[in-house]
């Protein structure tokens, strides 16, 4: 083994497999571990403290806090090494991988301790970045640990550099045991790493001063003790008081039981529906057996909150209304509890904050459904890695069903099964694409914690755990059984910029899915293994457009089977008692019918549901409906490429061991 | 006007506008115009004398000459400006333009000169690049005129910077008359531009020493006066010796009359068919009606060069036969002089210096067409962008015709009409790409000079201005009647790196194509305004597969009308009467009809050309062929990022102007 004496010197926690050496060093370590502003190139720290927190290990032995500038378009990370051993990795890729990541590094030979800017290959192996974008501003020992400050520009121009863009943002990190003579002399397959999933760059807006006439209401856990199991929805019923008034929520923010910040992972409140005059005060695990099933007609959500994000604010001028006649007065609060550690007897009081005023707003807000109609017409083939399908909700239908004066959408939550891998929606106007809704290219269907070890969680959770709760919001569903599912919605996003839709705008929301690990085509449809292509849009005035999606229209894709059939051997039954589904299945995926399915749904009409509930549609005629014309895209933002200035040197930034304060 | 005496100093010629004034300055410009080393930072211009020549712009004011460094991956640029006024533009665009250009700019707001890495929006305005990868070595008066070195790796990572790739590239030019007091105040649409087009990364390969026993045989045009034209392909034939044995010519270079280096725009040499026996000793332009038809017979390429190109070396192993018992004693030279400013009275007798042997090599060099059959099946569908056919020699043909041991591909000369803009061939074995035979991104179907201004010239030049020429090589056309044709292949380009080719081995060659200015689908043919995807290899040792290609099965051609007809009004003829031509003419182009017809080119069998010449096949069933599978594809390579230290400061490099040596 090699001798611990020189490298435990920088640690401020004893190397485990040293732990009888650490007391001579102590000394040592003391008179090193204060370090220096290392490579200061202009750019203060900036002045507030850091506004977003997000533990990185179930240990909570890492944290990360950050600050968005969006006039420097940098974000300022600190990352806190609470108990530093010989070093640290932490960056961002694709979905969570280790393998091609946008790394920095903080390690050390043994004698000299290093920072740079690396990246990882498709192998995993470490490779120093010849381009330095990560800008190490200062390094700090604090009483908490090592606090590193750093800048990193959203986008670096270094084809091996992470883009930095709205939505989700898979961070991951790396726990360094040893030291290790090189950067490249990194094995990553040897460390202890794991991901985190957050939106980094929160909208940049002001958040109106909460009026004095707001009252509060905690919806939270009672004290309950969180299940030694990895992953827990817990299920609690509140009840309003009786009489409860008409209010209109206008605020709300999580309250975190301390010492849970790395447990709870996200949490809901939904309304009951208004005809539920009763329901059971059930406090316990979401699938429970003893779940009484009047609970999953809970679904109308009143709050949506996941891990990294902060209070949610709505608009100064409306609000989402709650109690009062026709309204339920019990809500459901949901508790996702994230317990990798299988931690026991860890109590909780977790819940959210409601800010709500009896002065109601000018204008309700509402929610609307845009995307994809549940059916099997939809349809992506095996072993695609991105296949698009898009969702329109047409012209015709906001001309009719939208207010003179339009609509304001404030936020937005995106939703697909299992193997969505983007979301995006886009307003167009007069055939031109207009502007960017709500978009995640990195978007993940499960929007939950890893386990360790750097390999997110496998679909393939045993089902049986939880099938028993309810989907968060579908309003289309309200009408169908309710039947498991395990996909959440991701929390709900406030827009950087509200966008307005006026009538006869377009909008067009498409997802990519990656079905690489399927042998059969996956169809749309409500079941976990089905997909879906969901943008809630949360927006005001309120009106009574509660779902406006499409999908192709089942005449030609009936076409498209005759078609195949032509080409290949028939396979394709395309009798009357064959269903969408079966047909699917019996399509030989070869390129040509995977192509012509694309150019099929580019191409045919589509059938809208425009409807005022999933039942009730607007009159007029919605079937077999010209696909929205798109004459103009919008163009794909060019990063700003930082000067060369702004960039540290090439190399590593050497973290001088010698003096300083203890 | 503004006044003149300022900006002139800077400037070794008299501004034309301000004649007068010269006189006084003269002692002023000797004292400036030694210009410094600017902002040399590390990299020592090579010592060697610029290998490759050539002149921008017709009046010759501006004359580029540049070393390839592939141990840097970097060009190392002088370009020599004659006739300094206000300064100069030089860069790179896809495809000549002078939006969106990679640019340096040497210019002077009447004070103080700069010389700076800039690039031109989608309107043509020109912005300073913040990442400056132009990195100025030195700025030297020479006697010819100002002489500016400077460097450029081939890719930047800057997306706003051209990628410097294998096969052609558009440099643009501009010359600035006038002060401008900044760089964004340049118009680039007022400016005399222009643009040409090279090869910039010539192979590094070290050419075999020109044996002591071969003779030279100079081919030239004797003495001819330039016609007043623009553009005039000039025909001359050339007997060999009576008795003139078997040669080998085992390399050619070409040789240019002194003055007229940037009116000869490219010559061939082209051996007439054997059984050509007495061929008129014509001298004249080659669509004059004087012409012998017998003319059209001289296909068959020996030499074939272009602006910019150097001496062409056959391996040392291989040379390619002339003279001798079954070959023709004729050889037709071809030169195409481009004279756009139209000056009389040039006198001319530039050619091409063969140097041959009769110590005949131990192998034949041939020369093989790989890509499409000249057929109506292979369509591009009018307004498409980037529109790509792909051509096959299949593992089955390339199994039967090539010898045990394989061939060499040493050479290629890539060919398509009007509408190419890219070709490359790929090989590909065991179901793998494998490496790239030759690949053009910016290929040009002209490849020849510009007028002045910046606008290619139109491929609508008056056709019948030189109709009467045959086309350069296509084998596959011998025994076809000669009809009138505009585009040439590219000049013979010799690989970087020899391809060998094994038995089983699958070359797949693929074509782009942009028909955004027309109305009708573009199909196969020979006419011009119908399309070609040819690549002719040259190598070694010589087989009797002249030929290998492919065409979509004509059948399956049939069931996609068939199958288009079902989705749309029935608009195709699918009548036996009806040729393809005229189906392709009566398609709907809309998105569905242009998807399945790339779907179907992507799967359905193929027809194989695997031929000793165009009328005779190998023996075997070369019909309904399955598609090459190809499981796994060469990655793009990334480019090497240069580091910071690499580039030069932001912002513009200031040329001083006091001092300095006279």
């Amino acid at each position: 083994m090699q001798a611990p004496s020189r490298w435990c010197r920088w640690a401020s926690l004893p190397c485990p497999s040293v732990r009888e050496a650490a007391f001579m060093y102590s000394t040592a370590v003391a008179v090193f571990l204060v370090i220096l502003v290392a490579a200061l190139q202009g750019s203060a720290p900036p002045e507030s403290p850091f506004l977003y927190h997000i533990p990185l290990d179930p240990e909570e032995s890492l944290e990360l806090s950050w600050n968005v500038s969006y006039p420097q378009e940098a974000i300022f990370f600190q990352l806190l090494v609470k108990q530093l051993k010989a070093g640290v990795l932490f960056g961002m890729s694709d979905r969570g991988e280790l393998e091609n990541a946008d790394l920095v590094v903080l390690w050390t030979d043994g004698d000299t301790a290093y920072f740079a800017d690396a990246w990882s290959d498709q192998k995993g192996q470490i490779h120093l970045d010849p381009q330095q974008d990560y800008q190490l501003l200062q390094v700090e020992r604090t009483p908490e640990g090592l606090a590193l400050l750093f800048k990193r520009p959203f986008g670096t121009c270094d084809p091996k550099d992470y883009l930095i863009e709205d939505g989700t943002v898979h961070l991951v990190y790396g726990i360094l045991e040893e030291p290790f003579r090189s950067l490249e002399a990194i094995n990553s397959s040897g460390l202890r790493t794991g991901l985190q999933r957050v939106q980094l760059l929160k909208p940049n807006i002001t958040f109106p001063a909460t009026p004095s006439d707001t009252y509060t209401m905690d919806i939270h856990a009672p004290d309950i003790q969180i299940p030694n199991q990895v992953t827990t929805y817990w299920c609690y019923i509140h009840e309003l008081p009786e009489g409860f008034p008409r209010h209109h929520i206008v605020k709300y923010e999580p309250i975190i039981t301390k010492g849970n910040e790395a447990l709870v992972h996200h949490m809901e409140i939904f309304q009951c529906a208004p005809e539920m005059d009763n329901v059971p005060h059930f406090n316990g695990p979401c699938d429970s057996k003893m779940k009484p099933d009047r609970l999953n007609y809970c679904r109308h959500v009143l709050a949506a909150w996941a891990l990294g994000a902060k209070a949610f604010y709505y608009p100064e001028e409306a609000g989402i209304a709650f109690g009062g006649p026709g309204s339920s007065r019990y809500v459901r609060l949901e508790v996702h509890y994230h317990n990798p550690l299988v931690i026991e007897g860890r109590r909780d009081s977790s819940g959210i904050r409601l800010y709500y005023t009896d002065k109601l707003r000018r204008f309700n807000a509402g929610i609307m459904e845009l995307g994809l109609v549940y059916t099997p017409v939809m349809a992506i083939p095996p072993r695609e890695t991105a296949f698009v399908l898009t969702g329109y909700c047409t012209d015709k239908c906001t001309q009719l069903a939208l207010p003179p004066s339009g609509i304001h959408i404030f936020a937005s939550q995106l939703h697909t099964h299992l193997t969505g891998r983007k979301v995006v929606t886009v307003l167009a106007r007069d055939g031109r694409e207009w502007e960017i809704v709500n978009q995640d290219n990195h978007y993940s269907p499960h929007f939950q914690r890893l386990g360790q070890n750097g390999h997110p969680q496998r679909s393939g959770r045993p089902e049986g755990g939880h099938s028993g709760r309810g989907s968060g919001l579908q309003l289309s569903e309200i009408s169908s059984p309710p039947t498991p599912r395990l996909c959440l919605p991701q929390e709900i996003r406030m827009l950087k910029k509200m966008v307005s839709v006026h009538r006869g705008d377009v909008l067009i929301t498409s997802c990519t899915y990656n079905t690489e690990d399927r042998e059969l085509a996956t169809v749309g449809g409500f079941g976990i293994l089905e997909e879906m292509c969901v943008n809630y849009v949360h927006y005001y005035p309120q009106t009574q457009l509660e779902l406006c999606k499409s999908a192709v229209n089942a005449g030609f894709l009936q076409k498209y089977f005759h078609l195949i059939n032509r080409f290949n051997n028939e396979e394709v039954c395309t009798c009357p008692q064959a269903s969408v589904s079966q047909q699917f299945a019996s399509v030989p995926w070869n390129s040509f019918n995977r192509e012509v399915l694309k150019a099929l749904y580019a191409f045919a009409p589509i059938s809208m549901h425009c409807n005022k509930s999933s039942a009730v549609r607007f009159p007029g005629e919605w079937n077999l409906q010209p696909l929205p014309k798109v004459i103009s895209t919008l163009e794909e933002p060019t990063p700003q490429c930082p000067t060369s200035q702004g960039r540290s040197p090439a190399g590593p930034t050497i973290i001088s061991i010698g003096g300083g304060k203890g």
